[in-house]
């Protein structure tokens, strides 16, 4: 099928349900890197009060995949992005989005907060690639800290916390720091992202020599910002030798 | 809801289909250890030729992995096996289920081979404890080697092909060689499933020594099978250690 245009979908939903498969969604924790932290995109519906993590239905003839890849650009304007499923979210009760029924007509409230069993999928985005976060299918959004994440509509706090137990051991094996990082950047920035997943606090010194031993960082020109004599320098990933250092990881015996 | 006696299910699948939630469904690659051999549990649904993974559809009223647990009961009478979602297959034309079709009446041809979205996921389960492959529920139950797997209906072989892929990074971080293992075992088994998970041989001496200084295992008496000079010792895994070491792994930076 044809991609679908952001404003098309919605439409859908509200006036021709029959086009998804019922009583399954997809809904996407979508992870970036800016100045030191990790972000994650939260859109608020349309007269609703509080905020939740992308996602939607499938249409009766897509792919599960496209339609992961329809979400991601309805909330990024980005195509390609890395993503991955992690988790199924399937309680009776889950749903829960009682912010929603109090706002929209009947019907759409029925259709909005009847059973679904939920997948999970995290993506993770270079945040200066983000085109626009306020496209034209009327959602609000915005990227939130960790630490500051709301209290969101159904099971959905749940999900991103999963999200990040999964980036939690993926981040030796899934390209995870390649796709959150632009081509050239800080080695305390690389730090900072292995941080923040792991939970865990490195010595500078020690995550650099461990990281530069790997050969897969190559150093760049140093990053003049104007306003101090100890400029940093620049790295860039070797991406071949990244990527097959990844796929070794996997081999390795503890 | 009261755990469902396997009979109750395809009942149910036959006569009732409104009281499962359309679209969504699960499969299970339940894996097992034995003499040697990592083994997969397969079903020949009645009137089949074909063989499959074992799964189902979610009642209403039913927790994802309360579906899960009873699909598991269905195929192996036991409760409380370790099982992990690892990805969703959703493709539009990833049914074709033809050979169930042409044994069926219309109506349940139509139930089975309409379009679902299939979470999957793996499991582990000690093989001695398995009651019964052949449960009350008219279909033929069989353990398959990795390489003696035959061609499956629908998208199985990609199923079973994913989770083992999945158990290739897991192995470091999930307790699959406790959940496939006895609770006395001869290093030479844990090396057999380090070493087909992982796809390479590893020098058995070195194995050993890298295994037994993780501290995770304890010696006890020697296996006499009364025909060799050379019994080897059996082992069994300090738990918390090994618990705490797979959590220590999930820390650890490369």
């Amino acid at each position: 099928m044809e991609p679908a245009k952001p404003n098309s979908t919605i439409d859908d939903l509200f006036n021709h349900p029959e086009r998804f498969l019922p009583s399954v969604s997809v809904k996407c924790a979508i992870f970036s890197f800016q100045a030191g932290e990790l972000l994650v995109l939260l859109l608020k519906p349309s007269n609703t009060s509080r905020w939740a993590l992308p996602g939607g239905l499938i249409y009766n003839d897509e792919d599960i995949d496209d339609a992961v890849k329809r979400v991601l650009y309805d909330s990024t304007l980005l195509n390609d992005l890395f993503f991955k499923p992690f988790d199924a979210f399937g309680k009776v009760n889950r749903q829960g989005n009682q912010s929603l029924q109090a706002h929209h007509e009947d019907s759409v409230a029925d259709l909005m907060t009847k059973r679904y069993i939920t997948i999970g999928y995290y993506a993770l985005v270079e945040f200066q690639k983000v085109i626009s976060m306020n496209n034209d299918i009327s959602l609000e959004y915005s990227w939130y800290r960790l630490n500051e994440i709301p209290d969101l509509i159904c099971d959905h706090n749940q999900i991103i916390e999963k999200a990040l137990q999964t980036l939690h051991y993926h981040i030796h094996y899934q390209p995870i720091c390649y796709n959150l990082l632009p081509v050239k950047f800080p080695l305390r920035d690389l730090q900072v992202i292995y941080e923040t997943i792991l939970g865990r606090h490195f010595d500078r010194a020690n995550f650099q020599r461990t990281m530069l031993a790997t050969n897969t960082l190559e150093r760049q020109d140093k990053h003049y910002s104007g306003k101090s004599h100890r400029a940093p320098f620049l790295y860039s990933f070797r991406k071949n030798e990244y990527f097959t250092s990844l796929k070794e990881a996997m081999n390795r015996v503890r």
